[in-house]
């Protein structure tokens, strides 16, 4: 099946089975073997099992591969057999299919934890699912289900080795807990976010709970999907029974009524997890029947993550801060530090933002005598591990930023992709296959553009490539190109300008640097702030610089504030607060002069 | 002659008279005697002479009733037969011209000076013109001319008079030394602007000195002329010759090269004073058959003055603040001195906002307690005497709004002209018949308007109104009406887009009173000089604001170098430097604390 055919199937419900493993148990698969192994040695069982699925209403048979990779085989001593097990597991689910449901080869956690705190590097990890994956399309599945993911990240892993080897359809479905957060913090929406744009064909949730708690999570990720939403839920809350086995409270009727509410909230890929029989799948199959599942979004909105955190935004939203600090241009004790390979000053700048309001940090490590691709790795696994928000991935070399954007366990903004031929023939694809938004910088080989109609045409140029590859103007931010009023005296109307015509005219949002602008004048602070309360006004979305500057700042708060923009007065009045706060607490701790209290002047005009 | 025959007239040259004086001292008139009563007894001498002008080419004589005003005829015991002075005077001029030129009663200074420097109260001296024009009214001439006043009040005086006595068309002619200043401070441009409002028919310049030195006063008057102007030059530079005659150095043919260049640079009305004879008027007749005006200018552009200065802008100008700070409001001290009659704070406030760069001054006494006529009128008089910046007459009050537009020696702007009925139906005539620009603020009868519409309906009735009263859409400055962002949270946008719809829709200068936004809200500076900046952005033209607060100024500075408004970049470094160069003088004396210097927080929060 091809991603077109599996999208055309999702039009109407999908129906997915039941539980496999503890029907299994029940029809005599002892605990402790090797589940894989058993099955192949007694396969008329799952034929048993998975036929009544089929008979009961299954559309999408899941193959018993699930945990038939290298590491988890290897347990059992049967790393070797890895091909012969996938092939004959998926052959045995073709066999109960029959022609009459599709199989899909089943992906899930190794049980070994990624680097840091494993011994997994993430590679590795690509590779170990790129052998079982490489298997389970020689055996001739229809598609592929990565499931009961708990990590993000290895989801991840799991579905790059998808796209890295073959051309099959993935849904990928996560576990969450009653809060909405998988065990390493990801929430519904940014699983959804960071998988459906790393080119997951269908995202969603599985075992967790039963279908009552997971309304809730299905609703979440409808907000932002533009795939498929799959929810295959528990047959209710679990407990033992008087011979220990493991049971489940939900009959089908009640889990039935649960799952139209489940189909309400957004999903259209349906089955059950752990204590389903083909009872509930045959009373699903019934009532799916008057199930009509919401249409897709066409949108998924402006959105960039972190592992933990979302980040949505649109063309009026309030004004955010890229934090721009964690840069060692003319930082001569950061670049010592990262030259010894340590982070105490990126992990400070990184909370220090955080803590004065930036929304997304920029990171950018270029300097001499580092080797940029892996201090770039490390900054973005130090940063990523501290705080929550979303990266800026901020380099020149191409390969550095695949490297980023590959390992990056989110949706990252790449800052930036010109019109320099190689930039743009190669980061546009780079950008489309990890999913990233872009940073569009009006450049070209010919330099800075010497027009306005020059930049607005290679702003079109780069808009209608990224489109090409399949991007949205969604995925794209404009750099307003600032340049020095000082020696341009246009510099500041020209930018001004073409924030107007990408918001207005293009519908795209915009980012500036500021402090270019204001160079070689004096009271630079008063120019930078000024020229942000202009580019607000005319439609700016973010800004690269230090949000540490309190002029900066408050100005900002002060132009969202009169914009009428969302909750901007509250803000306002919060931020005001909060930062004056801080102030009087630096005042209590002053020096005393003849009597009088004299406060430390306000340096408005720090590191910009 | 009404005054629309006058301005057909101008359409060619129009050929003035040459002297009298010196032309009757040649023919008899002895020195020390009163020319009136001379001329009068010696009638058959000024036909002669006049009868020549005529016969050489003269247009418009000027009758021989310079002096015959009540405190000039004084001086010789005549001031009773001022009656019959005037009246003979003219008849004699209308003998000489025998329907074949017009008869000008002339009008000129009375010796007396003005208090507070001499005796002579505003409205005695326009009593005193009332008088003498009154007969010459009933006289029958022509036209009237006011001429060789070296007093541009003294001159609005006999203007004034001259309308309030009849329908006359009034021509002016001051005297200017050559760096082109009055004997009282004045020049061209000025006395152009402020008299051409105030109602002349024409203005121009006489005696001063030869044409060759006139040229550039001509030059610099046509700038904002919209009405004809007059060149009557001496006959170049006066000697004595050896009997103890004053003679002049240039002879016809070398004037009327002169008055050539003299037309070419805007006069259209031109005659000689000083030195000059019939000869001087024939070869200038001549001369004239040559001789193109220029066309009248269709506008004098936005333009404001005091006595002696001149403030012209353009809607695409540097932002112009108005200082606030003469204003009792919230000013206890200041309460306290304008009760007193003393004017100390208000000097102060006047210098301090002078040298800050405030560009015009509001004028604003109202309080209880005080004659706010007489307190405005004095505070007018004081703050003239000691800074050169236009004023903006601030009163609630419609009678205290007209004595003051009547007194002020300049071009003032009324604060302002409101929808509601009483000031709308008294205020516009007031502000046509003296002249002034004025702040229309869309306010009605029913309060603050409750809508975008409304307001935008309340701006078009009143410049319906101005417009159909004679003033122009320059003469205009519309009040952007600032709510309080804490109450109407669109209020920064309804003003933003006022100000944009009257910059380009209306094309009308705006103005705002910046404190109003935010009302309320911590750390009001940073919301001012933010919304101030989009403003600037929307195309302010002028705010309301106190020029000392230092945030504001610096960044309306940055927000003009922003705009690449003309030499903005050179007045933003000028001002920066300026402006911290006072601070370092601050920091200069500050104390060192543990040998440390701790320089004093600049409070942005000052006087707002
Ligand atoms: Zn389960
Ligand atoms: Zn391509
Ligand atoms: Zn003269």
């Amino acid at each position: 099946m091809n991603k077109k055919e599996f999208s055309n199937l999702t039009q109407s419900p999908v129906i997915l089975d039941g539980a496999t493993g503890s029907n299994l148990q029940k029809r005599g698969m002892p605990s402790g073997v090797c589940p894989e192994k058993w099955i192949v040695e007694n396969r008329e069982v799952l034929i048993g099992l998975q036929r009544e699925y089929v008979e009961a209403g299954t559309d999408i048979l899941y193959a018993p591969t699930f945990s038939a990779n290298r590491i988890k085989l290897a347990e059992y001593g049967l790393e070797n057999e890895i091909e012969r097990l996938n092939k004959e597991l998926v052959a045995i689910s073709k066999e109960a299919a029959a022609g009459r449901a599709l199989v899909a080869g089943d992906i899930t956690m190794t049980g070994e934890q990624l680097a840091p705190m494993g011994p997994l590097e993430f590679e590795e990890l690509i590779d170990i699912y790129k052998e079982q994956i490489g298997y389970l399309a020689e055996a001739g599945v229809d598609l592929l289900v990565i499931e009961t993911m708990m990590s993000l990240q290895e989801s991840r892993a799991a579905l790059i080795a998808a796209k890295e080897t073959c051309s099959l359809p993935v849904m990928v479905t996560m576990t969450f807990n009653e809060e909405g957060r998988t065990l390493y913090g990801t929430d519904p929406e940014t699983a959804v976010v960071v998988l459906q744009n790393l080119g997951a064909d269908a995202v969603g949730v599985n075992c967790s709970t039963g279908p009552d708690k997971m309304i809730a999570i299905v609703e979440r990720m409808k907000k932002h999907a533009i795939v498929p939403i799959i929810a295959k839920p528990n047959a209710g809350i679990p407990s033992l029974d008087e011979n220990g086995n493991t049971v489940y409270d939900m009959e089908p009727s009640e889990f039935v009524k649960n799952m139209k509410k489940i189909v309400e909230a957004g999903a259209c890929i349906i089955g059950g997890c752990c204590g389903t029989t083909p009872e509930y799948i045959r009373a699903l199959k019934d009532a799916s029947e008057d199930m009509e599942p919401a249409p897709l979004n066409k949108s998924q909105g402006r959105v960039i993550a972190s592992e933990r955190k979302l980040l949505s935004f649109g063309l009026d939203s309030r004004f955010m801060i890229v934090g721009e600090r964690i840069n060692p241009t003319g930082k001569k004790k950061l670049q010592e530090e990262l030259r010894n390979g340590e982070f105490n000053m990126v992990l400070d700048f990184a909370a220090e933002q955080e803590k004065c309001g930036a929304k997304i940090l920029d990171i950018n490590v270029g300097m001499n005598g580092i080797d940029e691709k892996q201090t770039m790795l490390q900054t973005i696994r130090e940063v990523s591990s501290a705080v929550s928000l979303p990266l800026c991935i901020d380099s020149s070399h191409i390969e550095v930023v695949e490297a980023a954007l590959r390992q990056y366990p989110g949706r990252a903004l790449i800052n930036s992709i010109s019109l320099e031929t190689e930039k743009f023939e190669k980061l546009i694809p780079i950008a489309k296959k990890y999913g990233a938004m872009f940073v569009l910088l009006p450049l070209s080989d010919k330099g800075l553009p010497k027009s306005l109609e020059e930049k607005m045409e290679i702003i079109h140029t780069i808009l209608e490539a990224a489109i090409a590859h399949g991007m949205t103007k969604e995925d794209i931010v404009v750099d307003g190109l600032v340049a020095t009023v000082g020696a341009d005296k246009n510099a500041a109307l020209d930018t001004l300008a073409t924030i107007r015509y990408c918001r207005d005219t293009l519908g795209l949002a915009t980012i500036i640097g500021l402090s270019n602008i204001s160079f070689g004048l004096p009271d630079r602070s008063f120019v930078n702030s000024t020229f942000l309360t202009m580019a607000i006004k005319e439609g700016l979305t973010m800004a690269i610089a230090n949000p540490s500057q309190e002029m900066l700042v408050k100005t900002a708060f002060a132009a969202d504030l009169l914009m009428n923009k969302e909750e901007a007065d509250i803000s306002y009045i919060n931020k005001i607060t909060e930062m004056n706060s801080k102030e009087q607490e630096t005042a209590a701790s002053m020096e005393t002069v003849q009597g009088k209290t004299v406060p430390v002047a306000e340096n408005y005009e720090t590191k910009i």
